[in-house]
């Protein structure tokens, strides 16, 4: 008996990794012109901030800090100071960027806080999905929001065990395989994925195919009561 | 009765306003040969941090990010790049740092795990904080590790209300007098006041006088046993 609906937030109920998409095409454009030769730029930038990652965990800050360090180490330093504040200003244009929710997001939330407990389930910076939180409009329609560091098995045991929540009266749902899903079933709840358009590369995971996936979350509500018990 | 007692981590269990310290001088020898005129390079930089901490929040990265911005401006843009770079590594030092307890910290947070619940509640970066409390060796005595956006009236009682603990039953002990100590007492629980040697500018406050002053966390078990019940 599904009691407790856990809802990932980036690019589940809100855009996020597109405006890291456009960073990124900012990031070619204005490293390239200093460039002594031919570089994989994106592949630069995406390992740099694969072994920032246990330094700075997730968000804009650590992204933008990775942004900074790759373009002064791919062009030895040629990157005249104006560009690199450049990189800096798109950084705080992604923290200060409107919450945008996704279609069917609203409607299906409050629908769905009327017959379940939602938990948001959210990784990376505290104080910035905070604000992300606050400013979607549906802050209030959650029984818990839950900013985590990682999302791995334990962090799932750590946060239903807090709630008083049993794995199986628990399903989460998201966009990660890798997040959302995965350690969700190995620790015996239910998931249900929702894939996006665009997956950052890190999360990309696969599932055997037996896990639900919906198209959309407008779909969720139907799903929910053909799974209920 | 207290029963909960809260405990802050910067500054009260761990050291961490000195790193800033450092960072800072280090800032100052770095942009002061770039300057044109005379500036207040400590003001400027505090100033930086105030204006960006809406969207930065409180950390090592953001801290880092005001570094280079302030950097760029100050200096109007002639900072090479190579000493932008050396900023860069000094934030990435100040994340990566050992934990160093302060004295007495370990033997009396192990004695009062014995007769209370141990509450730490820590202000900051999720990831980076997490990080600590991992380090610091002391995770398995608490009870629960919070760490929050910001110490205000709503988060702590927010927090304990979550954790079903009264506010006469809860005391915080904390060096700042804005985040652990005022908020605390507006919500009708109780707070001791263990002062550091340095304090960020941001967290200057005052208490009347009334407030229990420690000179050591030595002294919090006899205090507790006389202030129990």
């Amino acid at each position: 008996m599904i009691e407790v609906v856990g809802l990932d937030g980036d690019d589940t109920l809100w855009r996020n990794e597109e405006y890291f998409a456009v960073s990124q095409e900012m990031f070619r454009a204005i490293v390239e012109p200093y460039l002594d030769r031919d570089l994989d730029v994106d592949g630069e930038l995406a390992s740099r901030e694969r072994a920032n990652l246990e330094l700075f965990g997730y968000g804009i800050k650590g992204f933008t800090l990775s942004m900074l360090e790759t373009a002064i180490e791919i062009t030895e330093g040629r990157i005249p100071v104006a560009q690199l504040q450049v990189l800096l200003d798109r950084g705080k244009e992604m923290l200060s960027h409107p919450v945008e929710l996704l279609d069917g997001v609203a409607d299906t939330i409050a629908a769905l806080s009327a017959d379940y407990r939602l938990v948001l389930v959210t990784k990376g910076d505290l104080f910035h999905q905070e604000q992300k939180v606050a400013r979607s409009g549906l802050a209030e329609l959650f029984w818990r929001v839950e900013i985590v560091a990682e999302k791995d098995e334990s962090t799932y045991e750590r946060l239903l065990a807090r709630h008083e929540v049993e794995p199986p009266s628990f399903v989460m749902v998201g966009n990660s395989v890798r997040s959302d899903v995965l350690p969700v079933l190995a620790i015996g709840a239910r998931a249900v994925h929702i894939p996006y358009e665009i997956t950052w590369a890190h999360e990309l995971a696969e599932h055997d195919g037996s896990v639900p996936t919906l198209a959309s979350i407008s779909q969720l509500p139907v799903w929910l009561d053909a799974n209920r018990g």
